[in-house]
């Protein structure tokens, strides 16, 4: 059976800038794969209506399964995330009766009135799905094309881990049939990358949903180092362990005829 | 003069699926901005064939100025970024004589003969030139299309970076009229985010070239904490310097009207 396919879309001016590093994505790209998604692409893009909007269509255009998006979701004039995904869906742009309750709860409980700025983070692409947020005051929105489910949600960490745990991730288990990984890294010393590649090919061949990559590590004492990172996936959790355990043994027989130093 | 347009590719499993914060991005974003670049997206593709070419091609279709691609180049199974960017150019994959003679040099004077493994990084596009590659062994690829430049650049961060400083920001440097970018950043206490909106808005509403944007960052004592990030590009130093002056003078009266603690 094919794994679903994940698109992580980034969006604000800040995240494609360097300002800050996209903390986010790599949160959303592990908790996806775990979850037995197979993520397919992680895009930022600034803050810039055109491009969110091609970004999205283009996910939807290929049939992606999730698309998970973060930021934009806030009450200033470049947060546009939703109004870009009621355009990119053809859809109206609409005030959501239950994400406007979440909102006014969150200022009326502090004594502020609900002005325009903190309305529009009430409006929604029609036939949507408000997401509590239960750190801040944006609601996210879970809406479904198609066969392709859309979450946005802010892009703050503390809020968007928060609604991810509980509201997103529930109804992916759901969907998804549970995959089980198993996962090491061995470190190696003493062993070029150009050396190793033959090897890990010879091993790779043997096995099937075997995923082996070398990361070098630079050097110690002159000597290279390298982390070799292990990955077996199945639907059988057993399986998947037997699996590894193979592999680690041979790689490691392999690495020492080698005069490698396993760390 | 409207500003050149890049993007950033990550390519490598390790990227998307998490195991790795993506930290080459956000330095190469700031780089490319400071030097008057218009990143456009920043796109992770995982190391699959059909990703990597299929986001070469559509940066290429939009008359993007820079790709700059990181990741892929090294001598295993699964760097294949070389191969995709020559199926993606529909140009021949051929032996590189002078990225040849510098991945020779790497390995003789280490005592280790030249490999099929080893070879294969001085495989490259036909017309590319490589780029040295002062800390690592696999040389980077440098290559025009049309009026698009592709800079094909190492995953290993350290290796990245030294080589985007020595070979690719030189030329980037003389392609680009310097742009003079002059920013700051104000962290304002007690003001909700979406009281703060309608100030924004009237001060981006004065100025052009200027950009503002506000960053909750939670709460202190039950008030909340902001970032208000100020930048302001102009082709004269001296008048962008002079705008961000004024407009920081402005926001801080603006937001000790609404008795704001600037800190």
């Amino acid at each position: 059976m094919e794994m679903p396919k994940a698109w992580i879309i980034s969006i604000g001016n800040e995240v494609v800038d360097g300002r800050v590093v996209n903390t986010n994505a790599s949160w959303l790209g592990r908790k996806l794969t775990l979850l037995g998604f197979n993520v397919l692409r992680v895009i930022s893009v600034p803050d810039v209506e055109d491009e969110i909007i091609d970004v999205i269509r283009d996910a939807i255009r290929r049939k992606i399964d999730v698309i998970i998006t973060t930021g934009g979701l806030g009450p200033t004039y470049d947060d546009k995330t939703s109004e870009c995904l009621a355009k990119a869906l053809n859809t109206e742009w609409v005030l959501n009766e239950e994400a406007l309750e979440m909102v006014k709860e969150k200022y009326l409980r502090r004594g502020l009135p609900l002005t325009k700025h903190r309305e529009k983070m009430a409006m929604m692409p029609k036939s949507s799905k408000p997401i509590p947020n239960p750190v801040g005051t944006a609601p996210g929105i879970f809406i479904e094309v198609n066969n392709t489910m859309i979450f946005a949600l802010p892009g703050v960490p503390s809020e968007m881990k928060a609604m991810f745990e509980e509201y997103v991730e529930p109804i992916l288990k759901e969907k998804v049939p549970k995959l089980e990984i198993v996962e090491e890294t061995i470190r190696v010393e003493g062993i070029p990358e150009s050396t190793l590649a033959p090897i890990l090919d010879k091993i790779l061949s043997k096995y099937s949903r075997l995923y082996i990559k070398s990361h070098p590590k630079g050097e110690e004492l002159g000597k290279p180092v390298i982390d070799i990172y292990v990955k077996v996936s199945s639907h059988d959790r057993k399986e998947a362990e037997e699996t590894l355990l193979d592999v680690i043994k041979s790689l490691k027989e392999e690495l020492r005829k080698l005069g490698g130093r396993i760390k």
